[in-house]
């Protein structure tokens, strides 16, 4: 049973390629723009500082945002379950050097099995086994299908890696993970939406271009019979046509439970890397015992319709097709590799320093204004009384250091503010302050800042309104 | 040392109180509305379904918002740390019961210690040590701070239950956590805007009142000097004073390392439940050796200011107070508290079950304009050439099953949607609908719904702001 070995393969490149890619990329540019840092107490887990657990949390949102067309619901699963689980998933058996295990500190407080071992945990490198539990929770029929599940929980995976030290092994990471659990006659529609799904995502980040590849029926080892596999693999075939991108067989090269489509992202360099990965899999679903009602259950289960009432008049289980899937892959990583793909010049809606507001002078009535100034561009100007209502979500910072204006500007830019405000005395009495927006005007060209005189009110509603379409 | 055991207590009551008072309630209702399920694999650990993520997600993000007045930053940091970490924190020696233990599954995998052990690591029970490496892991300065990080990492704690079955025992919960990190002399201040953050917070949910009870230095053990105490204790009780709240005195109560208030919540029925607490603390910056830069070091860090130019001279270090505190506490619990408390009937920006389009017959037409219904006010309405931008982020299903309307309405209405859009046939050439808000319109006691006629559009803008407003 290579089966969760291949697959381990196959999900986790995206995570094995940080140490050869990025990891050197990751560590010098995320130090030194304060994204994260690291503990000799936890190697392998980053530690997200402030700025890095902003674009993390702008990354799960702007995903969240998109479950909204591609129908998946987010769902809050265990981080440790009993190995009887991974047993029957198939993990303890294939993929158990990978996991950690997770026991009672005190004999006392342990649980025991049957013939009173103690009853450990496995630590969670996947989420489709929780992801199964919940669909076998309730009663399915095919009229609930698809069912699609999201989950961003951390994950952890006791990694060796021979290329870098200790240090550098990274043993915890979020996927922007998601399972979809489907009929096999929807197959074709998913790998569609999937698809375009990820189309989607990686123009907003204007990275790629990316081909496609789909890997195919193994010759020798696999489940199911050649006509699922066929049928399944035509389905994939007619989404990648209709997609409109490249895309390429790798004949045999599919795990054994099923075919797969791998993204492979082409960098600025020409480097390649896999990031989203498309796996289905007629095997989980088996071992989880995991069925639907539907009518003309012998159709169903080969993807096929009937009209023929007799036919319909009895209906039975059948076992839904799941699909992981994920976008982003390891959000870490796509975190890496957008660290080296804007090399410090972050698009606004992404930027951890996003605005800065910087005073001609110290007095005071001048770091008055540029303290209303932040609060206004913040959103938390309204009563103390209430909570902050819909505020913009802006990362706002204030330089009114007793420095010359000209350095304090030529520190932003190169800090890579995408917005530099200025306030000074003659601007007290009316409120307005001057804008400056290297990181979002077009005209980038232009060694001369185009400055504009603006009531800070206005700017929070520009800045809301570019933050929310990702410019 | 029983300092940890002390804290254990203090900040797990919240947990612990889970099995006592709401986890009847929790089970029952909670399984009863879809919001979360349990598993076998998992004994402890609820899993929460879309429902449940939903409700889970908005009390995160309601946080979040206000963190952007309240000051805090969040953080992303370790599931797992060694068992060095726990013993620099003092958890190895106090709390190590209430840990679970991690391993590599294969012994080839594992990192060894000095003396050639297994290096294991913690599960982590609190956040507060990933903190303190945060914060140690830049040079700070008396300019820097209040730092204060949030956190709503998964916590694992192997508690023992004797009230309920193994089944009941929660293990697995997450805090809104957050640690600050401040100058003796902004204590007070940072204590007034915790329960002012805490006041807002529950009158937002219309839960209260509460009392405030303040737990003041034990008679023997404790570390610090009286005097410390003494500023510390005076600078919480003018907070206390300042807060408008009933608040009381515990005298002696306070656990060895630093005095705390507790926040006890009073429900309908006049039950007590321990939420939010505040707990000061003079040790654990010690053990971490964490320090700041600040000039006079003697004054500051007594909590005092001088003047004099030769004392300001010189600067020193000097170890920062740290203030542990959780607004919710737990956010399972809280959830649990709420169930309760609203009964089925959730505001509107946190049910759920927001909006239901249900259609008066299942003509193509009526369906198609519940679909185009559901897009628009689900902001997936927009181009699919371009990410969705902006959505309301609201929970709209659809019933178009050929039963009475009737039937649909009074099923939707047990089922506590808030609102109940219908569509018929000759609202198909207008593109209007009817809209009928009984969670949300203020005049509840009419028996008779009030229903309008509405351009989907105008009731997407207004259930936006009745959600962004916490209505
Ligand atoms: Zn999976
Ligand atoms: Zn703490």
């Amino acid at each position: 049973m290579a089966a969760l070995r291949e697959e381990k393969h196959a999900v986790e490149v995206g995570v094995g390629m940080m140490h050869e890619v990025s990891l050197a990329v990751w560590r010098l540019l995320g130090v030194q723009q304060e994204l994260f840092t690291t503990s000799i107490y936890s190697p392998g887990s980053p530690i997200l500082l402030p700025n890095g657990a902003r674009v993390f949390n702008r990354l799960v949102e702007f995903l969240r945002k998109q479950y909204v067309r591609y129908g998946f619901d987010e769902v809050i699963t265990p981080t440790i379950y009993k190995k009887a689980l991974w047993k029957k998933s198939g993990h303890l058996e294939n993929y158990s050097d990978d996991m950690f295990t997770v026991t009672s500190s005190s004999p006392a407080r342990s649980d025991t099995t049957d013939n009173g071992e103690e009853d450990e945990y496995g630590l969670k490198p996947m989420n489709c086994p929780g992801h199964c539990l919940i669909f076998a929770s309730q009663r399915r029929s095919y009229r609930n299908l698809p069912i699609r599940y999201a989950d961003f929980s951390p994950l952890h995976r006791n990694e060796i890696s021979g290329a870098l030290s200790g240090l550098t092994r990274v043993r915890r990471f979020h996927q922007d993970d998601g399972h979809i659990f489907c009929r096999p006659i929807q197959i074709e529609e998913e790998i569609r939406k999937t698809l375009d799904f990820v189309r989607i995502v990686y123009s907003t980040f204007k990275l790629g271009p990316y081909r496609l590849a789909l890997s195919t029926r193994p010759a020798d080892h696999y489940i199911g019979t050649a006509e699922d596999w066929e049928g399944a693999e035509n389905a994939l075939k007619r989404a990648l046509d209709a997609s409109g991108q490249d895309w390429a067989v790798n004949e045999g090269d599919g795990a054994f439970y099923g075919p797969k489509i791998d993204i492979i992202l082409r960098d600025s360099d020409g480097k390649e890397h896999q990031t989203a990965t498309i796996q289905l899999d007629f095997q989980l679903p088996k071992r989880f015992e995991l069925g639907y009602q539907a009518p003309a259950p012998d159709y169903e289960r080969r993807g096929e319709t009937t009209t023929d009432p007799a036919k319909l008049a009895t209906s039975g289980t059948v076992t839904p097709v799941l699909i992981h899937r994920a976008v982003l892959g390891s959000v870490e990583r796509l975190m890496a590799l957008l660290i080296e793909h804007y090399d410090g010049k972050w698009p606004f809606w992404l930027n951890p320093k996003q605005v800065i507001i910087m005073t001609v002078n110290d007095s005071e009535p001048v770091v008055g204004l540029a303290k209303s100034t932040q609060d206004i561009l913040m959103g938390r100007d309204g009563s103390v009384d209430s909570p902050v209502v819909n505020p913009p979500q802006l990362a706002v910072d204030i330089d009114d250091s007793p420095r010359s204006l000209a350095l304090k500007v030529r520190e932003a830019r190169s800090k890579g503010y995408s917005v530099i405000v200025t306030v000074g005395p003659r601007q007290v009495p009316t409120g307005t302050i001057t804008v400056d927006m290297p990181g979002l005007e077009s005209s980038n060209t232009s060694a001369q800042p185009r400055q504009r005189e603006m009531d800070p009110k206005d700017l929070v509603q520009l800045l809301r309104d570019k933050a929310n379409n990702y410019h």
